[in-house]
């Protein structure tokens, strides 16, 4: 493992961060993910993630607790304070971030719970939508053309990790989909079945869709089931992340049921 | 109904609206709440809000349908698109607005079903919650002191309209909370009961806490039952406004099945 100082903004190292961080989509063409903080350089690390090239503080590299997430990194850069908050898109930077291989877009595995994203837009929703999925026992997230980029800084942060415990799949044309071998279920206000009462098969591939206009009428023929989430309330509808962990906590719990 | 054409940065108008979108706690002082966008001014009106002052591009003070949306104000000020954006904090600015009294901090009403927030700190994360107690059948949402200013511009826009069919009650101490009459539900990933199996009281006051630290320990302990939600995938945690989903989904399933 090679260590050495950096304090160049024109560095190739520090260039490549920040366009990762300009760019929400960049990483497909650098073929590398910028991992912020010790949460998900740990998290990474913890699901076997190896190489790599590991940035700290000066501060943060005395500590040997942070130092212990270099383990396996091919490279090691010590950089200023003033350099460290220009690779971070946090208000109060971390001391330490991780340029990461890309693993690419990922293949579809066939017969796991899945989530399918629908043109969702929020990099806020994907990345809570993929912890709730990691969480609550779903092994793959198939995000469709036109969803927010899944390894981009913001998913991966609002994601806190769950990107390491997931089989990921992106870019995933609608056809694609056929290869899950399963039954899709989607949500929408007007379904006449509410999830409650409503048989849901197991394992499935729940679909979420775009924040405005919900899954696409193409999809949603092309679900076995299609619920209501019951809203005594009456609002018209719920944040997509929350119904999300409403409708994979439902599937957890008969399956806990059984 | 007074109308008139509005086009200077400096008019006392313009200079609230812009206090209260640089300041997220602003309305406290000013009184006034800004709702960006026809949506959050159609929700308001529809749940009888009434006064107010509304401004509109030209393009949208021409649309009947938007037009109506002024009805009941003490004042319409028509800009130009320029200083619409001005008011805007989106990207994409919407054609209209309404500056509306604050309704105050609120008051505790005992005895329905509440929600209350120990010191969130995200506004996404409030407004999500708000969406979904308004819509899972909660009457009431208490934010403690420390928890992100319920009326600030970006609490509103996550919260979709949800304000105006909740009891709101804000800055309130945790001592307060006696006035409830109600048992407190707490979550907790180290809590032995977990959420599908047990017995949960209804009505009763679910605690969401701050996204780092969760609930504080003193909170906690007021809690006649905390509870875990299930999470075989081993994640550390989900997101508070996707655990808030699901919680009020459990009561309300629970409560449909009787």
């Amino acid at each position: 493992m090679k260590v050495e100082s950096l304090s160049s903004r024109d560095n190739p190292l520090v260039v490549k961060v920040r366009k990762l961080l300009r760019d929400p989509g960049a990483y497909r063409k650098l073929g590398a993910v910028w991992l912020e903080g010790d949460h998900l350089g740990a998290a990474w690390r913890a699901r076997g993630g190896a190489g790599g090239e590991a940035v700290f503080t000066e501060a943060a590299w005395a500590r040997p607790e942070r130092r212990a997430l270099a383990e396996g990194a091919v490279r090691v850069a010590v950089v200023p304070d003033g350099l460290m908050s220009d690779l971070s898109s946090l208000d109060s930077p971390t001391d330490c971030g991780f340029l990461i291989p890309w693993s690419g877009p990922g293949q579809i595995l066939p017969a796991v719970d899945t989530v399918v994203l629908d043109r969702l837009q929020d990099a806020g929703n994907v990345g809570a939508i993929l912890r709730s999925a990691a969480a609550l026992g779903v092994k793959q997230v198939v995000a469709l053309k036109g969803t927010a980029a899944l390894w981009s800084p913001k998913v991966l942060r609002a994601g806190m990790g769950a990107h390491f415990a997931l089989q990921l799949v992106e870019a995933a044309e609608e056809g694609a989909l056929v290869a899950l071998g399963l039954p899709l279920l989607g949500t929408s206000s007007h379904a006449a079945a509410e999830l409650h009462q409503a048989a849901l098969p197991s394992p499935c591939a729940w679909v979420f869709g775009h924040e405005g206009q919900g899954a696409s009428a193409a999809l949603l023929d092309r679900c076995q089931l299609t619920v209501r989430i019951p809203q005594p309330g009456g609002e018209e509808s719920l944040n997509v992340a929350s119904a999300a962990a409403i409708c994979l906590y439902e599937s957890l719990r008969r399956r806990l049921a059984q």
